[in-house]
């Protein structure tokens, strides 16, 4: 063949990219199909779109995607990059097809690819799943987003999670009734954004002189005016959602009492109402679909990092595991198809940490791992006789049990149970001489005191002792192989 | 918000790639989600790998990929591309992860990317869905690959396909018995892959002194002397596979009818024993495993483009749809995993191209396409009554009916309709003051007497008759909607 030199090329991943292994896809995948089944019942529908996109597409909404590209030439020599989020993607889609029903009403779950510094937990590529209304200008679209996320993660057996909502509107209220300088505003918000994670001390600091962080290093503040940071200490200091299963453990107040505390300190600010008006609508939606507020809670300290956000805002947190951080956040983004067409559309969507919310289900026991896909494996114990043993696996698979014949080099029976193991087969079924002439097959179930418990030197007296281990007719095997495997 | 000015950036996709719009999606969806059962019955496992490997990992292949990558630096400055295979990643990760268990028999299914010239119907991005068995010696694992293509082509419900297998090794006999001059070697195997779609005539003439094509344009030949051209000639014409379902029409000669064909021709090479050995081995395990000549048949002029294979090489057609080329089309290569680790590993596997099944799937009437993933629509009547309409979306979804609330522009029944005639949703549920009042809904299965079928102007009309439209309590709303979509 050609190629390079034997052993020339040193396998190996790109740093901050990886490979995603038999045992970690299963559970993946499961979190996934329930999530997607959660989105297809509010009838949103699948999209995908190319992993590259030209570049002045992916250019121009500020920080977070610019700076970080992958980029590259097409053979056409044009500026193309890979994608580093799913809505710069829609909006594309949505101003390229104007036949396209609306409100279009998608999901997409699909790698994106950030050229940033890779941290421990952190990739370079990782999988984002979105859903989005577009086209749809009423909150209720904000509203069954909430509902679709609500319905998702109670679907992956969560009990614990807490959706929290607010609004950009009301946030700008609190910016215009507090004087924070107009240029100040969305760092105000990225600070207030780590009221959670940081407390109020810091949050203030941060707003003000600024702060010295735990490791000794300076937090630059922002040095907002005394009086635009007392007001925001007054705004923060409001009752605010706690649930049942946080530490403070009193009994969370409604969306509405929260409303009208903070309605009682904006009232008399200019266009104050629009906020309030659209987080009341939400709220008399999720009434309406019976969702309480120990799942989706009114939080007006939630902000999102990004800037391009217009109308009401949303995220997930585990109250279990609160230092995972959100495990889905969005918005509304009125003004993101507009770049594309020069007309806005009311669009509103939210995103899912694939992997952080998969580590989190892997924490909480939620999820199982595995490796094998196979239920059955039949050994292989003479080579001469492997079209036998083909046969008995053609039979098992027929009977729609997933089942593997032994590949391996040759090797005895141990090795072949060992393998079993190894992957998480099982059930395995033994032919030798003694079985075919007498027209049996042995079968044995690895659950039943597990060789890998057995101390190395003792697995010879384990083989002998045979535990699981049945010898029955070769016209009974598919029914003792579903009975032990719990197939119909 | 930041970025670019309205309308400044015009939608397009970057050439040579799409979009996957959501009527497109469904079908697809449902084929891989066929195709990846059928492979885990054979206990087949998942492996997903990173879009982009190194450089040096991904050449020196061949022709094939090393011309098309689509190359970028990674934020270190090293050379990185997007995979142009799965087999390459493959080979990377069995090197990699010396503890993975062997045989490590996994599928996958990915986006791979070639910066080839972009044909209608060949794009720069596609799905490849690849198994592959690697560290398992026998043609047991040969046979395997066929047999669970086999069973995932039946599994699609397509009747008239015909796989097809022979081997480099007999190839080569041919080459050497033919004395075919070794540097002529890969390309004349390139012409005889040809037989199918030029015929015999074109494919000697490009053996060899060339021939013109029907547009007239020179194909050059390779110049092989009088006598190699007439030896091959002899080979073509022993007894091929004719399908009952291809126009020749006569019954197919058995697996080892050919075989013993074309060692009557190659019995005194040196060598010719070895290739003959294991397609008779994996005739005998198909026999074991019950598959008949006329879905998996011994063709020896099949060769396959790739150079890197060993040993066995297979592909499918399907009889009803010759022009569309092979399906799937696969081999061993024993030496791929020796660039990585420098010791020999065998392994075997096969490639669908999934765009192509997909097409000949829609071509042959056997999937479905469809939008909605909703199968109810709730219309709004009376924007201010959304929160009982939601409600009532609400029960619905409690059912576990896929649901959609009316979320677009304000809008009468008419285009509410329209809309869910438009996205596919069959059934529209509509509450009008009148029916809040009597406590009733209208329920409307819209494939009764489509709305698109009727005249823009007798729309009206359309309406007013009511075609498949009750009205029922609305305590009798979910039993008459599980009727009417056949959902127990």
């Amino acid at each position: 063949m050609a190629g390079s030199s034997p052993g020339a090329v040193r396998p190996r991943t790109v740093k901050g990219f990886r490979d995603i292994l038999p045992h970690q896809i299963v559970a993946r995948r499961r979190m996934i199909d329930t999530i997607r089944s959660s989105f297809e019942r509010y009838g949103f529908v699948p999209l995908d779109t190319p992993a590259v996109e030209y570049v002045d597409a992916l250019l121009g909404l500020g920080e977070e995607g610019t700076k970080s590209l992958f980029r590259m030439k097409s053979p056409e020599g044009e500026e193309i990059a890979l994608r580093y989020d799913l809505t710069v993607p829609l909006a594309r889609v949505v101003a390229q097809y104007p036949d396209l029903p609306r409100p279009f009403r998608r999901y997409q779950v699909s790698p994106v690819w950030r050229a940033d510094k890779p941290d421990p937990g952190r990739f370079r590529e990782f999988i984002q799943f979105d859903i989005d209304s577009v086209g749809a200008p009423s909150v209720l679209a904000d509203a069954e987003i909430l509902m679709a996320m609500d319905e998702a993660l109670r679907a992956l057996g969560l009990r614990s999670f807490r959706i929290r909502f607010s609004s950009r509107r009301v946030l700008n209220t609190l910016l215009r009734w507090a004087e924070v300088p107009e240029s100040d505003g969305m760092r105000t918000l990225r600070v207030l954004d780590k009221l959670d994670k940081q407390g109020m001390e810091a949050v203030l600091l941060e707003l003000g002189p600024g702060r010295v962080d735990q490791s000794g290093d300076p937090i630059p503040g922002l040095n907002l005016p005394g009086t635009s940071v007392e007001k925001i200490r007054r705004f923060l200091g409001l009752p605010r959602e706690v649930g049942p299963s946080s530490p403070g453990g009193s009994p969370a107040p409604g969306r509405g009492a929260i409303l009208d505390a903070a309605w009682s300190l904006f009232r008399g600010v200019e266009g104050a109402a629009e906020g309030f008006d659209e987080l009341r609508e939400i709220d008399r939606y999720l009434d309406a679909a019976g969702i309480p507020v120990d799942r989706v809670a009114v939080d007006l300290s939630i902000a999102r990092g990004l800037d391009y956000y217009t109308g009401p805002i949303f995220e997930a947190v585990l109250a279990d595991l609160p230092e995972i951080g959100a495990v889905f956040g969005g918005g509304r983004y009125d003004g993101l198809v507009e770049r594309f067409l020069g007309t806005k559309v009311p669009a509103t969507g939210a995103s899912i940490g694939v992997d952080r919310l998969l580590t989190a289900l892997e924490k909480l026991g939620l999820v199982e791992s595995g490796w094998a896909t196979a239920r059955v494996l039949t050994t292989v114990m003479d080579r001469d006789r492997t079209v036998d043993y083909l046969a008995l696996t053609s039979e098992i698979r027929e009977a729609g049990i997933p089942a593997e014949i032994y590949m391996g080099e040759a090797a005895g029976l141990k090795k072949q149970i060992a393998y079993a193991d190894r992957t998480g087969i099982p059930v395995v079924v033994i032919a030798g001489s003694n079985e075919f002439e007498a027209g049996t097959v042995s079968i044995k179930d690895l659950r039943e005191g597990k060789m890998r418990d057995t101390e190395a030197g003792s697995r010879n007296e384990w083989l002998k002792k045979r535990p699981g281990q049945q010898t029955v007719p070769r016209s009974e095997m598919i029914a003792v192989l579903r009975s032990l495997l719990g197939i119909r």
